[in-house]
């Protein structure tokens, strides 16, 4: 295992100090028990944005905490859920008298545990509403999920409901925002590689010099077939298809076309797989008015990519350009 | 070799047509020759700043053309130099009356072509100046190279040079800048793996498992030891010594701290260093008041990174916090 790691215990507290002293501008680090927050939380009078999961897959989440997105995120060990205290103290800590939302990647640790936190902050007069995203159309069920995983929508997700948030929309306006953009977004990822979990201290899996997996989850889950590597042009379209098939994306359609990095892949790559799915998005009648290129949900080293569109409406592109200044994703400020 | 290409010989022409979809609001790809400009080129009156160099290196330098750092880049073949001609339409394309800026990286096929086309175009009448980058405290000449490499400075001078230029600084002012953040820039870099050029096809060199190469360059040129592995720590402080020990960095400097992954590296280990390299600085006195966390200068997808120190000044900093809006790195708009 070749890491830049010091002892696979330590690795999230760590990168969480590293992020704290190169972000001190835009996040706090919280320990015992664990979460990030913006510098100045909560926001009062905003409904305040919760995310978290398993750590690995940074700059998911807490590379996304800041003006115009998350107001705070909680990070599990590596590709574990956090634990309901996590949330219940991040949720306490942002509650600006509005409401907390919590977005739930849907793995089955992440929703019981933020089912309880929700229940146990209930419990203290703080509103929340819970939605969990589920946009992975490569397998209906899979080794952590009932029903499909949550991908790269949750990114999506988070931008676009933080700039609702900070227009001052209502945690059930928010909610439900978020719910249309889940509904509206499809992803499907896939790997050239395998990824070490530090503590396992080898791959999850095992791909040979000439396989690639198409269809792979952030945690190695497997996906839907593990073929002959082929060139990016025809697994950008092995990707695109399953996407177009499962969304009645119709000729004229605004399109979000995000191309991601699932950590261990050169950005040359990705706008060779980009320049594909544009082609293929554009063949199909849609109009990419908006996209995101880079590595931004990861899946530790692991080599490959994923591809997600997102159907938009003018309230969706309205709050995507609104202004972001997070450690991962900032423009407008 | 595991890579999303379709074919070795077109990658480099394919991301550009990527690069060209996904981010037409910012940047024009020209053909035959190949370069990059911003979309409104050229830019009356300012200084134009011009770089570029092998391909594989990406985000560098396409990924910094627009408002705030680069007017044009020009892409080479993997590692290898980009052609006069490339060089001189580009200057001719960017030059708007105030005179254009080369920033070289210290290669030597770079170095010549680029004194080849400012040769060229002086003869147009377009006043050129050009600044070579040789930051890296690792070797003193190398296998490409007459002298030091030039590596991470590159960017933090396209970065803060560009805003230079948009202030409408002179010619002359923007070269001593660029003179200046060069002889105050340091940096060593570090490789967990190799990467492979897609037309070689395998990698450009082989480490054990249990191995690394301190003092790499960025086209996996041979450092200043292979060595066992070593923690993230001590790995941190054996790039951080001789770049400390070369300028004489002293107690009470600013400084703008860089830790910059090879292009296979996930953030969550970039933040692992970080948080060390921090650490060493402001025990040696040093006031790290600007950093930059992430893969701006790779080699393709090999693993590791490399950490770059600028020793600032109120200009310096002025100018990087200055507006950005490239495809890599933008703030302020």
């Amino acid at each position: 295992m070749k890491k830049l790691i010091n002892n696979p215990d330590n690795v999230v507290l760590e990168a969480l100090d590293g992020m704290a002293a190169a972000h001190r501008d835009i996040i706090r680090v919280h320990k015992d028990p664990n979460f990030i927050t913006r510098i100045s939380s909560p926001v009062k009078g905003k409904v305040a944005l919760l995310s978290g999961g398993g750590s690995g897959h940074e700059p998911l989440h807490g590379g996304f905490v800041g003006l115009g997105m998350l107001d705070a995120a909680c990070p599990g060990a590596i590709f574990t859920s956090p634990t309901p205290d996590q949330m219940l103290a991040a949720t306490k800590a942002v509650d600006g008298g509005a409401g907390v939302l919590h977005i739930v990647k849907n793995y089955t640790g992440d929703v019981m545990n933020f089912e309880m936190a929700a229940d146990l902050v209930k419990g203290d007069g703080v509103a929340v509403e819970s939605v969990v995203i589920d946009d992975d159309v490569a397998v209906k069920d899979s080794t952590w999920t009932a029903g499909r995983r949550g991908v790269g929508t949750t990114v999506l997700a988070e931008k676009i409901c933080g700039g609702a948030a900070e227009a001052k929309r209502s945690l059930a306006e928010v909610a439900a925002l978020c719910r249309k953009v889940n509904a509206q977004g499809r992803s499907m990822g896939m790997a050239l590689t395998a990824c070490t979990v530090p503590h396992a201290g080898k791959p999850s899996f095992a791909l040979k010099e000439d396989e690639m997996e198409i269809g792979i989850g952030i945690h190695g889950e497997p996906g839907r077939h593990r073929v002959k590597l082929e060139k990016a042009d025809r697994i950008a379209e092995m990707l695109m298809q399953p996407i177009l098939e499962d969304l009645p994306f119709k000729s004229g359609d605004n399109v979000l076309l995000f191309v991601n990095g699932m950590g261990g892949t050169p950005a040359i790559e990705l706008y060779v797989i980009y320049r594909k799915a544009h082609e293929i998005a554009t063949k199909h009648g849609l109009a990419v008015v908006r996209n995101l290129v880079g590595s931004y949900i990861t899946s530790l080293e692991m080599a490959g990519c994923s591809i997600t569109l997102l159907k938009l409406d003018d309230d969706m592109v309205k709050y995507w350009d609104a202004p972001v200044h997070t450690p991962a994703l900032r423009w407008g400020v």
